[in-house]
C-alpha cells in the first residue's frame, strides 16, 4: 500500500552516529517519504562530521548537539534511535514524550518489560514506535511465506547467522572491542542472533515453549548458541555466531520440499528443492549493502506514520521475539 | 588391532529374519572372525527362506526355530538379535544367562534403567555385551576426531539424519505400517535420531544438558525432532525425521574451520572449509550399502570378543546415547 503522493516525508532526527545510522540516511536517499534533516550527537564536531557526509550524499541536514533543542523542535516529526541498547528505554522514552515518532534501531529492549513499557508510553502519547529490523521488511519474507504451503507439511525450520565477526581476530589477541563488550548491551543473540528469531516469529508466530543454549568467550560474552523453538505442529532452530562461520545456510523443511535461504539478514538467493531433485529458484539478486537492504524498513515506517497506525503489525513481531530473546538471556544467564 | 590370525571365529546365531539381519549375514562374509551359523525364528519357514538366502551368498546357516536348544548349544558362542526394541531387553538376558556373547541391534536400550540390567548381567556373566551401532566403528568417525584440532576452537555442531521413509507415502494414504507405529518401540528418535545423538557424546562425551523438542503424527508416532546439547565450551544439534529429507549435511563448526560430513550414518564425503575460504577434502568414498558399513561393527565386537573384554568402551557411547534420547522421550511424552 504506497503513501499517497501528497503526504509531506516524514522529517528526522538521527539519534547517533554509528555505522547503521549512515546507512540510514542513504538508505533514506532511496525513499522520498523520509528526510533525516537533523543529526544529533553529544559532540558538535562529531555532528558536523556525519552531515559532511549525508551532504556528500546529497542529503542536507542539520548538525546539532543541543538534545532538548532539537526534541523541542516542531519541524521534527520523528526520531530515529541509533544508541547504544543500554540506552534505548531512556531515548525512546524521551522521545515520545517529547512527541516525536520513534524508529530505535534492533534490538529495541532486551526484556518484555521494558518493551510494554515503550510501546504503552507510544499509545499513551497516540505515536508510532517502531523497531528498525530492517530483515522483517524485506519483500523476500512475503515472497517466503507466499512459497509455503508449496513445502506441504512443514516440520522444521533452521534459521542461522553465523559470521566470524571482522573484530575478533582482534579479540583473539587480547584487545578490546566494543562489540564484543557485553558492558554496552552487546551479546551475539542480541547482535545477530536477532535476525534467526525474526523470521521465525514472523513466519510462524509466537511458539508454544522456547529453550536454548549459549556459549561465552572468557570475557563472558556470549558469543554463539542456539534456541530451539517448539510450535504444536512444527521446530525451528535459531542459530548464531560471532566467532564461527557457516555456509549452509537457512532451511524450511516440508513433506514435499524444503525451501533454502542463503541469508536471514539480506535474502539473495532463496530456492525450493523438491522430494524429486527438481529445483526452482524463487530468487537471485545480487548481494546488497545494508542500506539498500534498509529501504523497506524506512518505506514501512514512513507508511505506518501518514497512516497513524500506532497498532502496527510489526509490533507483534518483534514482542514475539524480544519474549524468545529474554528466555534464552535468562537461561545464559542461569547457565554461566 | 586385528584379532590375533589364530583365533578361532566368533559362532554366531542371528535372532530375526529382518532386512538388517540379512545385512548382518553379508557383511559377516567379509569378516573371517566372525562367522553366522544358526538363523532362529519363530517359525521354521521364516528361518528356511533365510538360510536359503544365506547361502546363495556362500554362508552355510542352520535354519532353527527351537529357541531353548538353540541358546544351550555349545557350538554357538554369541547371539546377533535383530528382533523388535520392545523385546531386546528379555532376548539379551536370555542370551546371557545362557552363556551367550550379545551384539544386540540399536537401539539396545530405551532406558538407562534397561540398559544397565543388561550391562550389569553380562558384568556378572563376564560375556560381552555390545549395541549393533554401526556407524560408531566406522572409521570415518576417527578420522573426523583426527581432524578436530584444525578447526580450531569449536563452537557448535549439527548432526542431522532426516530422510523421507520409503514408507511414508503408505502413511499418507492412511495405511498402517510397522515402521510407524510406536507400539513396537518405533519412534524417529530411536530409529534414525540414534544416528545424530551417537557421534555427539562419542567425539565430545556426555552433554551437561540436553533439551528437545518432536513432533507427531496424527497416530501418535514421533516423527520429526531435535535434540539440543550444551557442553562446556560449545552446543550440538541433533536434528532428525522420518517425513522430510534435507541434503544439506552435518557440520562441526569451529573458529578457523568447518567440517562437513554428509551422512552420519554412512559418512562418504568429509570435507573441511576453512575462513579462507580453502578447501579439503578428508574422505570421498562411493556410496556404500548398510552391510559394507556393518563390517566395522563385527570385526569390533570379534575383537573385543577374543580380548574378553567385557568393559569395552563403545558401551560408554552407547550408555551416553541412551541417556539423552531417554530425556527427549520423557519431554516428547510430556509435550505430547
Amino acid at each position: 500500500m504506497p503513501v499517497a503522493p501528497a503526504a509531506a516525508p516524514v522529517r528526522i532526527a538521527v539519534l547517533g552516529t554509528s555505522a547503521i545510522a549512515r546507512s540510514f540516511v542513504e538508505a533514506a536517499g532511496h525513499v522520498p517519504q523520509i528526510a533525516p534533516t537533523v543529526v544529533l550527537s553529544r559532540a558538535q564536531e562529531t555532528a558536523d562530521a556525519f552531515a559532511a557526509e549525508a551532504a556528500s550524499l546529497g542529503t542536507t541536514m542539520a548538525a546539532r548537539c543541543d538534545r532538548a533543542a532539537v526534541l523541542a523542535d516542531p519541524e521534527v516529526d520523528a526520531v530515529y534511535i541509533a544508541s547504544p541498547t543500554t540506552c534505548h528505554e531512556a531515548d525512546v522514552l524521551e522521545a515520545l514524550d517529547a512527541g516525536k515518532h520513534v524508529l530505535c534501531e534492533k534490538p529495541l529492549a532486551l526484556s518484555l518489560a521494558s518493551f510494554d513499557r515503550m510501546h504503552d508510553r507510544a499509545r499513551e502519547q497516540g505515536l508510532v514506535l517502531m523497531e528498525a529490523a530492517r530483515a522483517v521488511h524485506d519483500p523476500a519474507w512475503a515472497l517466503i511465506a507466499e512459497a509455503l504451503p508449496a513445502l506441504g507439511r512443514i516440520w522444521h525450520a533452521r534459521f542461522e547467522m553465523c559470521q566470524y565477526s571482522s573484530r575478533y581476530d582482534a579479540v583473539r589477541a587480547g584487545e578490546h572491542r566494543r562489540a564484543f563488550d557485553p558492558a554496552f548491551g552487546h551479546s551475539a543473540l542480541s547482535d545477530i542472533g536477532i535476525y534467526t528469531v525474526l523470521p521465525a516469529v514472523q513466519l510462524f508466530g509466537a511458539p508454544e515453549r522456547s529453550v536454548s543454549t549459549s556459549q561465552s568467550l572468557e570475557s563472558g560474552f556470549d558469543a554463539s548458541g542456539a534456541v530451539l523453538l517448539t510450535y504444536p505442529t512444527l521446530s525451528v532452530l535459531c542459530r548464531y555466531s560471532k566467532v564461527s562461520a557457516t555456509t549452509t545456510g537457512s532451511t524450511i523443511e516440508g513433506e514435499d520440499a524444503t525451501l533454502r535461504i542463503d541469508s536471514v539478514s539480506e535474502p539473495g538467493r532463496i530456492e525450493i528443492e523438491r522430494r524429486d531433485g527438481t529445483r526452482e529458484t524463487l530468487l537471485d539478486q545480487a548481494p546488497r549493502s545494508v542500506a539498500q537492504s534498509m529501504v523497506h524498513e524506512l518505506a514501512d515506517f514512513a507508511r505506518v506514520v501518514a497512516d497513524g497506525a500506532v497498532e502496527h503489525p510489526f509490533a507483534r513481531i518483534s514482542r514475539d521475539a524480544v519474549a524468545v530473546m529474554e528466555r534464552a538471556y535468562s537461561e545464559g544467564a542461569a547457565a554461566s
